[in-house]
């Protein structure tokens, strides 16, 4: 199990949290994620989901992985 | 029918614009509202409401009406 931490921009509440949230919550692999507007950061757990899966769901819930 | 305009502190994005759109909309006589998070405007049209109901329902969806 490995824990990769992610910046993403334009986060500004907690519902911006949610939505990233429940979109990396849908990528195979991964087993838990925590996101934080404040700092922009996102901690996503699991194995086997790479960068580009991250990326794509990170613009899906409207915002950008920086 | 009459319209009224109100301001709300707090909302940051187009999520806190729909929960507080959700939660003055259950207001009886409410027939339509229109939140702005870039303004904090926030636009009510119906009859028989009062302010109260709607500072209720603001606070409710978790912000402040000023």
């Amino acid at each position: 199990m490995a824990t990769k931490n992610y910046k993403v921009e334009g986060m500004t509440c907690g519902h911006c949290e949610l939505s990233v949230q429940e979109e990396i919550a849908e990528i195979v692999g991964v087993t838990a994620v925590k996101a934080d507007h404040v700092s922009g950061a996102v901690t996503v757990e699991g194995d086997g989901f790479d960068d580009a899966a991250i990326a794509s769901a990170v613009k899906e819930a409207g915002y950008k992985l920086v």
